[in-house]
């Protein structure tokens, strides 16, 4: 996958993407990533890409002008052009599901507003525009980083031993369940008996048993779309009649 | 504000906190950074932090004592101890509501998983466990690096007169209107005509409109807890019978 961002300030990826997975995924050849800086296709002194918004306010707004040129000689030659991705806060609310989407797609490019906001009529070169919760970040670099983040780690042989994507929380709709490592005790807490036990279908039990109790408790909207057996419902049940975990 | 953050890869925050609004928090003194490696706390030649997880399963999960040993390093002479995040996806969600009540604080302190988890004891830590939205990542100091920026923007003389903050997105409850600016005309999509008219009554009155419909039609949960005058309420209305915008 080629990943590709266009953005003021291009070296904020260098230690990010320079590290962990994201160095690993590039040393492997699954991904190769670029970033752009946009000040490349500016055309004066200052090299502006930034301007008063139009009917006031404070802030400044970027520019069509570099935008729509970079995105021209990036993408111009290509037979398929990349699947382009806004953020922003009134974009559709990234999760996994989505995650899993692009992590089809055969080339990304990230255009990353900073500060205040973004000329509204850029959006026409969007594929996606996302959002990454409620919440303003000033730097588009960092939230395209995220959904880089969670886009590469589904790649096929990204992840190594460290990690098990499979049973991670969303996978199935829900949260995961608790984990533990050695030592069994620490400072006086145990670990529960049973994942000490070696019975597996026991262990397999208890942490459906947590995943269910824990995303009734803390997110019980992501029940309504959750993957459920009957005896998940059934266990669900028992929750709410106060038996408990 | 003193931010800390305690990880295995303390060189992924580089160039995100030494770029743009993060290095200008700092050179102001409004902020002060420390990332801490916490394999500084660990005692075997190969500076483990992590071990498989009690129960089986792939992935290795992060151990208690470098957490705790540096927590407690870290923290035993302070006369109050930081307020202790944790990013996990089990979290509250994280809003702007939220980052406005970290900005409060005098001193964060961000404990920042990788792969796959981290030993459940050590959530006893937490003062908060935050989730970014319904997605995993596999770095938990990006997953810091987006609260400590949305947190850091709401510091007083952080932002300068790049960006407008009380107009943003969320800042009462709705999604932000849309920016334009120049040139009027851009490869022939044109800046709405309110915006070039010099009434700053219709100006805000349109940019209203605007947030709201945008905001019902995008994310219409927000609408429930939005903050919205009677014209507001009527102005939706004539928007849900179809009157438009």
């Amino acid at each position: 996958m080629l990943i590709e961002t266009l953005s003021t300030f291009p070296d904020m990826y260098t230690s990010v993407m320079g590290s962990s997975m994201m160095r690993r995924a590039q040393d492997k050849g699954i991904i190769t990533f670029k970033a752009h800086d946009l000040r490349d296709w500016t055309h004066d002194r200052h090299r502006t890409t930034d301007d008063d918004p139009y009917g006031g306010g404070d802030g400044l707004v970027m520019k069509c002008e570099p935008i729509f040129e970079a995105f021209d000689s990036l993408t111009d030659h290509l037979p398929v052009p990349p699947y382009t991705i806004f953020l922003a806060p009134h974009g559709e609310p990234f999760n996994d599901a989505l995650a899993c989407e692009l992590a089809r797609e055969e080339r990304l490019l990230f255009i990353c507003g900073h500060y205040e906001g973004i000329d509204e009529r850029t959006y026409q070169l969007a594929d996606r525009i996302i959002s990454l919760g409620d919440y303003v970040l000033t730097s588009g670099e960092l939230a395209s980083m995220v959904v880089i983040d969670a886009v590469v780690r589904k790649l096929p042989g990204v992840l190594g031993a460290e990690t098990g994507a499979e049973n991670e929380s969303f996978a199935d709709g829900l949260l995961e369940y608790p984990q533990y490592t050695r030592p069994a005790v620490f400072r006086g807490e145990e670990v529960p008996a049973v994942l000490l036990s070696g019975d597996h279908g026991k262990v397999a039990r208890w942490r459906r048993e947590q995943s269910l109790a824990r995303t009734a408790r803390m997110r019980p909207d992501l029940l309504d779309h959750a993957d459920l057996s009957a005896a998940d419902r059934e266990f669900l049940k028992s929750l709410s009649n106060g038996e408990g975990v």
